[in-house]
Order: C-alpha cells, then sequence, then structure tokens
C-alpha cells in the first residue's frame, strides 16, 4: 500500500516521524514516499533537511495521506496551488491523517465541513479560523470521522497511527508494534491529559 | 550549544528524531546538526532520506553528541572508520547521548567499559555482546553515568532526552517541553514497562 506524507518548510519534526516510524516498519504491507510542492530537499528549524519528490498531478491514489503541522502551517494556509493538492490528493486517498495543526490545511479545503477534527491545543482558535464549519473536538487525542483521521499536538500523532492501524488490522497488531519500539501507547482516543491544563 | 546527530544507513527513524524533536525545539539553547562518515544524503528503511554533514577531523567540542540505533547498528559495529570517529568525538563531547541500540557503537569504543548503561530489551543480547565491560542494566527506561546517557529501545529516547533536559535545566522546564508537544513523558529513568513482558 502506498503511503504519502506531505512535508513543507517548518513541518514539525516529531508530526511527520512519528507516524512514519510506526507505518514504516511494517514494510511488507506500506511503503512511504514523502512529497512536497516543488520536490527537493525540505527544512525545519530543527535542522533537519529531508529528500521529497515532487507533487504531481499524477499523485492520486494513495492509501494513505498523511499532512503533518507545525509553523509552517501559518504559511502554507494561504498557499493556493498546495491547498488545492491537499484537496486534490486527499479526495483521491483511501485514508487521510492530520497531526497537530496539519488539520488547519485540510480544513482549509473545506473537506473537513461537517466532520470531526481535532488540532494542538495551544494553537486551537487558530486552527478553528481556518475551518468554521469543521465540528472541532479541543477534548480529543485523535478523532476518526469515515477515511478522516485527524490528532491533537505532534505526540499524538503517534498514538492516532497505531489507533489507525488498530481500525486496519486489529489491537493486538497495534499493541504489538507500540510494544517493540517500547512505546506507551495511550489506546483510546478520548483519554486527553493535555485539553484542561 | 553545539548538538551532533550522528547518521548512518538504516538508522531508526524516531531514534533520531524523537530527540531531534525535543532539543530541536529550543532553538535559542541548542543548534542541531546532522553527521555521518562520508556526508550527503543517509536513507533508511522507513524511505526516509536526510541531508548530512561529513564528519571531519575538527568536528570536536560538542555540547551533545547523539548516537542512535537501529538495524543500520549490525554492519556498523564493525565499521572501524565510524567507531574511531564515535570514540575520538565522544571524548570531546560534554555529553553523549545513545538511543537503542546506539549504545552498541559507543561500547565498541570501550567508553562505556565498566559504566552502567541500556538498549533495546529485543536486542539485548546482541548489544552486550559488543561491550562484555558494561555494566548492563536491563530494567531501566534510561541510565546516566558521569556524562553518558543511554536510553532503552526506541521511544524511550524521547523520556531520556526530557530526563537530560530536566538534569541541565530543572524538572519544570522538561516537564513545560513535554507538555507543549502534548508528551505524557515517563519521568522516571527505573520505570521500565518493558523489561519484564
Amino acid at each position: 500500500m502506498k503511503v504519502g506524507v506531505l512535508l513543507f518548510e517548518n513541518f514539525e519534526t516529531l508530526d511527520v516521524f512519528g507516524p512514519v516510524e510506526l507505518i514504516g516498519r511494517l514494510k511488507d504491507l506500506y511503503t512511504i514516499t514523502f512529497y512536497s510542492l516543488s520536490g527537493g530537499l525540505i527544512k525545519n528549524i530543527h535542522g533537519v533537511s529531508i529528500s521529497t519528490e515532487q507533487l504531481a498531478t499524477e499523485t492520486n491514489n494513495l492509501d494513505i495521506f498523511i499532512i503533518p503541522g507545525g509553523m509552517g502551517t501559518r504559511n502554507e494556509v494561504d498557499n493556493v496551488s498546495l491547498i488545492d493538492s491537499i484537496r486534490r490528493i486527499s479526495l483521491t486517498s483511501k485514508y487521510v491523517l492530520t497531526v497537530c495543526t496539519g488539520s488547519a490545511l485540510l480544513a482549509k479545503t473545506g473537506l473537513l465541513d461537517n466532520r470531526k477534527a481535532t488540532s494542538n491545543k495551544r494553537a486551537f482558535e487558530w486552527v478553528i479560523s481556518n475551518g468554521k464549519n469543521v465540528n472541532w473536538i479541543k477534548h480529543a487525542r485523535w478523532t476518526v470521522d469515515g477515511k478522516y483521521y485527524t490528532s491533537s499536538g505532534v505526540s499524538a500523532g503517534m498514538d492516532m497511527t497505531l489507533g489507525f492501524l488498530c481500525d486496519r488490522h486489529g489491537l493486538e497488531f497495534a499493541r504489538k508494534i507500540a510494544f517493540e519500539i517500547e512505546y506507551n501507547w495511550i489506546e483510546q482516543k478520548e483519554n486527553d491529559n493535555f485539553c484542561d491544563q
């Protein structure tokens, strides 16, 4: 199955590589490709510089499309080409997973309208402003609505990804992966320690 | 302060990017550079391809030197040039942090002899074979012995990094970073859920 991860300047490091660690180790099932609007090396403020393929018009029919967050989303919500690409690819992808403020980018396409979604607690008001018709849920480690999975801030992307793998492959399968990487998985998507603090 | 992260083919994704997420966001304090023996793009089996600087002989006096694990360590323990470089850089670094099977590479240099260290549970016997004079501790989320921090498997690198930041900057500082990325930090290095399963 084909997994596409969207990158843009100043993506958040763990938003990307938490899910990539979990899905990437299932190499008999999933193949991950990193994409960006222009291709080439994409950098962030943590000093990370990752090689990407160009998001061409034929990038379609992904099994999983992953959209991370990060400070870069503040610029990218106004990048019409990127938002158009996200809309196009999301429509033809079997599942779309957003991490942290990645849900603001997906919300901007309109595809989350009247659907449940969540995001980073510390950027929640800004995220909401990019999708006024979305059913935003603040108290959630992650949300699922049809083919759309959205997670809370940064680390929550790993719990959501395990939740996604649980939904596809079963609870014991997901627990085994968490165990392999010695990760204390938060198994319940309603189990959110960061909402009321 | 200068942070150097060692990369090699088939490093484990989260071993690298968990600590990088945590230290990278402290951009007023720390600057991260990724190094490899030959420089250039370094790939792993998760599809990640990251740009690195060459580990030149003048790479010295790092404040933090981070050594990840991964399947690539199985080859790299026999890479004399890499092990020599790890020894040289570790000797002049203020702190050395290993994640997962990264401790096998550091053990191979002899610098962990008669020191406490830990590693990935699922590769423990192999790791031990690379450092017979190390005081290996299996039940540990992470260990600290002088300037050497070693963590258990994959995800444990994040808890160790927060522990390291706690030791340098205080508990409230470390808790604030964990909170910012909505991470449920395991604060006690003896708190290891993965040893006896």
